[in-house]
């Protein structure tokens, strides 16, 4: 090299500096001024929150507009809603807020604020205010990506079909989808009692039918048969830890001794993908797993049980892949329609604009394939997120009867996806496209406002 | 006109008169006719009444066949039913009856009458002598015509398919419109307890399973979930009422203050078919359902919750719609197989009769839909009976996994539709109506004797 | 016959004689051949057990691996465990076995043995050294055949797909047929309570979901509703006689009395296959049904209950026979892929043996139907095992929605099996068998070891 090449070199470090820099804070820029839109989330600016987001997101969305203002204290509130709303009052006084040990009373101005033209509806900050060491545990689960909770509402918001189906249908979603804004998820509000969510019920409104048949799967076992038969005479003010209840629930099993973090017990990533099980850091969950097991039942039967988990997966992943492979190898060979540019461009994006994100197919992403799909792209999409998830969560929570009947309908899918290949493959004439994919009743919907 | 004409005019409206005044006669005259019958409704002619149906609609068809005979006295009656059948004696000790506030024992003998030869086997009008309030409240919801508790036998007897299909399948629908007769379908006989039918298990016997999934979308409800975990608990001798209990059953919502009527609340028509939800009626009713709400939630809150509700539904019924296009398109192509005229004709008429009541098609009558129909025509019926009373059902019930699995299914079922039509639009040779169509092993039943 | 010819003749039938014992033995020495390899049953040759079935079959499969060793007292195991699995102690604790009537403790070593390097996990024989009675009774049901407790692993290790499907999927059915082999499939460990196994709970851990839904049925029932608002409520250490109980569970009626013997109560052969109900032994057993209804109901009712259940089941079978018919017919017409030799030979074959068994179709073998059949077969296996079933445990359980849209659904599948027979038989070149019937993704796991 020769030196006399250096001050070029220099100066086109330099140039890659500034542009990177420059790309950088224009990256930052975009994804703040995406943010700045009436929604929440990367696409905020495409959508609009309907009132009763307030009640799912409220630092967000929340606003009081009722008629009432003042300044009250909380006696005050108390003597009011005793009347207005007395389930809420009863709730409240048989809760810890209204009887602390303590003595020092949380009224409903500790939370709520005390100035009702301004009513305050609280978020989990608000309780992380005096529940600090549950705030901080549940906060910490984002370090596990997505699934978890504290990430919960980021995704669903984040995810381009958020915007890109109709309001109406995505709603449903961030119902459940809310439990990263607040407690009374599984705090029914104002009890706010850990005795309930100790319950398996507190869970399942929301973790049960497919893709996570929690809460049948955990009933179908000799678990939650147990706590069927017996649990109402169960003692639920004990703590999540040994010796204290018959049979495990939801929480004793994933949130240990009751610390509100759920993603870190995962091995084999909720049977959403395949990983390796034996990484180091899966190997001290399967430690931890069997230790917690262990608990009631002996050490050597809870080492069986997991190796009955691994089997299920083991066997339910060529299955999987035996069906993606049948799919490629027909996009490839054209004979997959809707193709990608069959399909509605993103409401995001303008149909011929220069960088229309095209709407992906089904093994470049998940969500997209609950629509504008094909049948046999439908069929995988359902082996893969009903049949496959049920088959875990069965193994998972000692349900044989979901393993079984998941791992049949696997079966049925994989051949119902080879007929159907097969007769792509032997029609004369090559399918083609058909119109309504990429405008209709149903796609149509794309253009409705959010 | 001339005056010449007058008399003519008037004798010309003789005429009409006569004629119809004679056809009314005779309309009044084949409906009692028809209804004169072996069995019950408009086709009372075409079909028996199994034994079992006189428990069901004992004023119709109970005559008692046993060996007993001889007049006994409430306490004789007791004495022996002590031993032959303990448990129906146990449940009326239990009850109001054996023990009433003003120390007049209901006997057995005010039921069923004394005369054992003669047993009567009491409807709700024997229920209705004591308790007239409830009784008239339940008669009054026949002015919401179906559905109704109190048209609901009159409703199955008299659709065309109650004969039409095999009686071993349609006995199944009669045990629970039966409903409409008498009062032990949700008091369980003979404890008639006010506290069981508060609870949703007295509902959900009929009312669960597609296309009425209650049960399962209240039970995953946040309403259902607190039920599960602590309902045992609660003191369900208190009248449904503001601050009385901690969740929401069936009852307290449908048949809040414990009014019998069920039909005054809908405002979306339990998701049938498509209202006006702004009509002066319906108005009034979402102030009432608010109301409702707000004896536990803010008001605000519950009109949020009652506007998801609206969303749900302005979402269900441009997909409905648009799937019904579809049918219509290729029926008017002559692509629908079977035709009306290739299905096999109502066992009430004969095949070339004239007035032949041909067997109707999916959009002219839901009922007819369950059979003889084409794929694509299941198809529709499904997405219609099934996804979509679901996802309303989730809506209405707050569970929010239904909501969004029924459009999920709906939009489902209309890529389904629509991929159907186009393959039989491309076909080269149209389809032919299939000869099992209109004979064969299923239709064959037909002419069974209902 | 020439008396020159006796000689002759007995010779002839020294010979037969001689070739019968030999060929008697021969196949004795077959069978106890094949029993004696590493699994269990007619091919334990063919398979390995995984650790886990050492649980549920531990007389064949059960040996300690752990550290411990020594020999202990029962108290010792109850100082040491109290610690380590305080969850089995408390139970064992709140056990008949712990406070005896007699005084005389049955501790951890009266069943496990006292020698902890060769610690016993107890199976029926164990238990059944005290509760003869049980034992006996529970091992004297072999006689009904399967469906029985008794042969309940037998008939699945015996199945020839429990080695020709992947152990992975067959492993969750043995969880259940284990029931066999040991006691705590009901009872559960270590409180072994009569109370817990009367109710349901404990029967629908695996009595549940297609094609058993004992569960959803029972539930549905209103004797399912009764239990579930009122049975924690109920004296569950009184005997299953009348008068005890306000409504049926499961072992009211299975297991009358407490005798440990179910099958013994069918009429209708589980609705697996047609029987005739008239029979000298289903009518003495029609008389003991409506006698047990008559525990609670009027014998007249009792006996319209089971008139409707017959009813379900004579309209039950001309549909699946029907459907049958048509797939027999698409069989003998060469339309039926793949046929028998198209389909891979079971593992236990090599694929051009002489005598290989192949892989048998829909009709001649229900287990076989899962799997390696062509989708018009899937839908009749289909029909017949889940719809139907469904349908039969509904009408026996007193579910009418499930009769109903058991109905509905076989109605359906053999309208789909005639619409896609039609498209067979209008095909203008024969269907082909797919080259991945044979072998494949799915085929390829016969491969595996089991």
């Amino acid at each position: 090299m020769s030196t006399s090449s250096r001050p070029r070199m220099a100066r086109y470090a330099w140039g890659v500096l500034v542009v990177t820099v420059l790309a950088i804070a224009a990256g930052y820029g975009w994804v703040a001024w995406s943010k700045g839109g009436p929604g929440d989330g990367l696409y905020s600016r495409l959508w609009q929150p309907d009132k009763v987001f307030g009640y799912w997101h409220p630092v967000r969305f929340y606003g009081y507009e009722g008629p009432m203002s003042g300044r009250f204290e909380g006696p005050q509130c108390v003597e009011c809603h005793s009347a207005l709303t007395p389930g809420v009052v009863a709730d409240w006084r048989a809760s810890r807020h209204a009887t602390p040990k303590d003595g020092k009373t949380v009224y409903c101005d500790s939370c709520h604020g005390n100035d009702h033209a301004k009513l305050r509806m609280p978020d989990k900050t608000v309780c992380g205010g005096c529940h600090a060491t549950q705030h901080a545990q549940f906060q910490d689960e984002r370090r596990f990506g997505f699934p978890s909770h504290a990430l919960a509402t980021e995704r669903a918001v984040d995810a381009p079909h958020f915007v890109d189906k109709p309001k109406a249908e995505v709603t449903a979603c961030l119902q459940c989808h809310s439990v990263a804004s607040k407690c009374d998820s599984c705090h029914t509000r104002h009890l706010f009692s850990a005795a309930e969510a100790r319950r398996p019920e507190a869970c399942i409104t929301c973790h049960s039918g497919p893709p996570h048949p929690d809460d049948e799967t955990f009933f179908a076992s000799a678990h939650g048969k147990r706590y069927l038969a017996e649990g109402d005479k169960w003692d639920w003010s004990k703590p999540l830890a040994k010796g204290n209840y018959k049979a495990p629930t939801c929480a004793y099993c994933h949130m240990s001794g009751g610390k509100h973090q759920v993603a870190d017990k995962t091995i084999w990533k909720f049977g959403l993908q395949e990983v390796n099980p034996l990484t180091s850091g899966n190997q001290v969950r399967r430690t931890q797993w069997v230790a917690m097991c262990s608990d009631c039942h002996d050490a050597e039967w809870s080492r069986q049980q997991l190796a009955g988990l691994d089997a299920e997966r083991k066997r339910a992943w060529p299955l999987l892949y035996a069906a993606e492979r049948e799919l490629k190898g027909l996009r490839s060979d054209g004979l997959l329609h809707p193709t990608a540019d069959e399909r509605p461009p993103y409401p995001l994006d303008k149909p011929g604009a220069l960088f229309a994100r095209e709407r992906i197919g089904y093994f470049e992403g998940q969500s997209s394939a609950f629509y504008n799909v094909s049948p046999i792209e439908r069929d995988y999409f359902e082996m893969w997120y009903f049949d496959n998830l049920g088959a875990y969560k069965g193994a998972a929570h000692g349900a044989p009867d979901a393993v079984a009947r998941g791992h049949e309908k696997m079966n049925t899918a994989l051949e119902n996806i080879k007929q159907k290949a097969q007769t792509l493959r032997q029609q004369d004439k090559p399918p083609a496209a058909a119109p309504w994919w990429a405008e209709g009743e149903y796609t149509g919907h794309n253009k409705e406002h959010n």
